[in-house]
């Protein structure tokens, strides 16, 4: 029985090391090893060539190493088994570090000053708005955006979330589905972005629902975060937006093409704040000693955590 | 009766008339009016002149419009008096806004990637470590500090306070005095300094004190964040520290001379975050809300909330 590691991008063969450590008895390979395809059972998948996997047809259960599954279920040669995708509160509490951080950079001006401190400029702003005169909109309340607007609410910021179903969170304003989106929208200062990638959500972070947000906050225009995935936004209309003033800044870990190339207007911005994807990386350890133990809740004939719903996408 | 307003640096005419619009039926002046000066009981105080004070021989009580009352103490001449200091959840809540986002940047390593947009180079750190693995030390537990102790726990961070006299803080670990000081600086990664400046405290960020911080820890060299006041700090050995490894990085929001001056190295250094003294500024109105309602809780007979000890100086 073999565990394939089927990653790109990230080092491999330190994966394959580190599951070898946890799992002593079980053959473990890495995709192009010499092996006999009909003995993988188990693969571990991060942004595996799309048809790659085909040969292995007695694989019983793809696990992603990270939150996301869009970068597996976009390959419509993928084995048609369960997927499982990581829910860790570690890489909750990660999103939440990087989504408070950027939401009190943009309340407090921190670009302002960063931009002051270089030409040696002391100037204050005593009229800067508080948390509490602005309002945070959550897209996406799963694990990482209820974590976020609990966390977003403690630091005294007007929060609610809107997800595509309804959901119930305690002590959180929720708006649901396309009905819903222009009154969540009309409120909203900060919008942050956790949406899983699907058909339904590919680029939805476009001019329109731009033009949706409140017009009327503190802030002066509008904000974006976006931390879910770069298929949600459509950069060209994230950059005519900053252009004409309906949105005054953005915060962007995804992007449509990644790594972002060097072409891109959005790197050095003086409105765009750029990382590289990694708003919430677990811990390689913490993933690693997740997929295990699902490996053995499913050998036990339990159900695991993170098991993905096909149709939904997530 | 005449309320005087006492304000260098900040808008004294747009602090008398928010007084006046609070108190229609009191007369209002700034330093400088042509009134008498016998006819002046209340004084609002913000980095007046020393000595420009002893003429009001009728003053009752001076309020500072601020947290801070050494800027007021450091008048020899200042009418023996109560002294009432803000004491406002708008300011404390600003405050936290400031510490959490300042922690959070030197957790996430901001100012790399910062540094890496402006070369379009992408690249992570997959091995950065999470808020439950860096220790935050808070040095003054007042309303200020207790506040971003409790925000610090929530957003994961490992929090422990110290405070010249004991204090206890429910689910927070703390530390009190000399004899305690090492020991509270040892287990410091993130040391925030949020303590009132008076003869004890004047000159307490030191190179002796940066050297105890802990040198164990997963953001490398210790990082110190200075909210307090400027005098708490010794600038020339904040930087050696720098130069020396001894400290990584700093934040700084208050200065030995503010403004900065612009031949100070502080304003470029690549591991110092400049800000202009505005890490917890209160709404002015919130501020002038809170001194009247003061003035008429003692001319009701009852105690004021913020009232100094002047022996302790806070």
């Amino acid at each position: 029985m073999t565990l394939l590691v089927a990653v790109q991008g990230w080092d491999a063969q330190a994966w394959a090391a580190r599951f070898q450590t946890l799992l002593p008895d079980v053959v473990v390979a890495v995709l192009g090893d010499d092996i006999d395809p009909a003995s993988v059972r188990h693969v571990v998948c991060w942004r595996h060539t799309p048809g790659s996997l085909v040969q292995f047809t007695n694989v019983g259960v793809i696990f992603s190493l990270g939150a996301g599954v869009d970068h597996m279920i976009s390959d419509p040669a993928l084995p048609k088994v369960p997927l499982i995708r990581i829910v860790d509160p570690d890489l909750t509490n990660r999103m939440s570090e990087y989504v408070v951080m950027h939401c009190l950079m943009h309340l407090r001006q921190q670009r302002r000053y960063d931009a002051q401190a270089r030409l040696k400029l002391w100037d204050d702003d005593r009229a800067q708005p508080a948390a509490q005169n602005v309002r945070v909109g959550i897209m996406g309340l799963g694990q990482l955006g209820r974590d976020a607007a609990r966390k977003l609410t403690v630091m005294g910021f007007k929060v609610a979330g809107w997800s595509r179903s309804p959901r119930t969170v305690p002590e959180l304003e929720t708006f649901a589905g396309s009905a819903e989106l222009p009154e969540f929208l009309a409120r909203t200062d900060i919008l942050v972005c956790l949406l899983p990638l699907t058909a339904q959500t590919r680029g939805i972070l476009n001019k329109n629902l731009f033009k949706g947000l409140a017009r009327d906050g503190r802030l002066g225009a509008p904000v974006l975060i976006n931390a879910g995935r770069g298929g949600l936004q459509v950069e060209s209309d994230i950059l005519s937006a900053l252009a004409d003033g309906t949105l005054s800044a953005a915060t962007l870990d995804v992007f449509e093409s990644e790594p972002l190339p060097a072409s891109s207007p959005l790197w050095i911005h003086p409105a765009v704040t750029v990382t590289p994807h990694n708003a919430a990386m677990s811990e390689p350890e913490a993933v690693a000693g997740f997929i295990v133990t699902q490996m053995a809740r499913m050998a036990a004939g339990e159900q695991p955590d993170g098991l993905v719903d096909r149709a939904s996408g997530y």
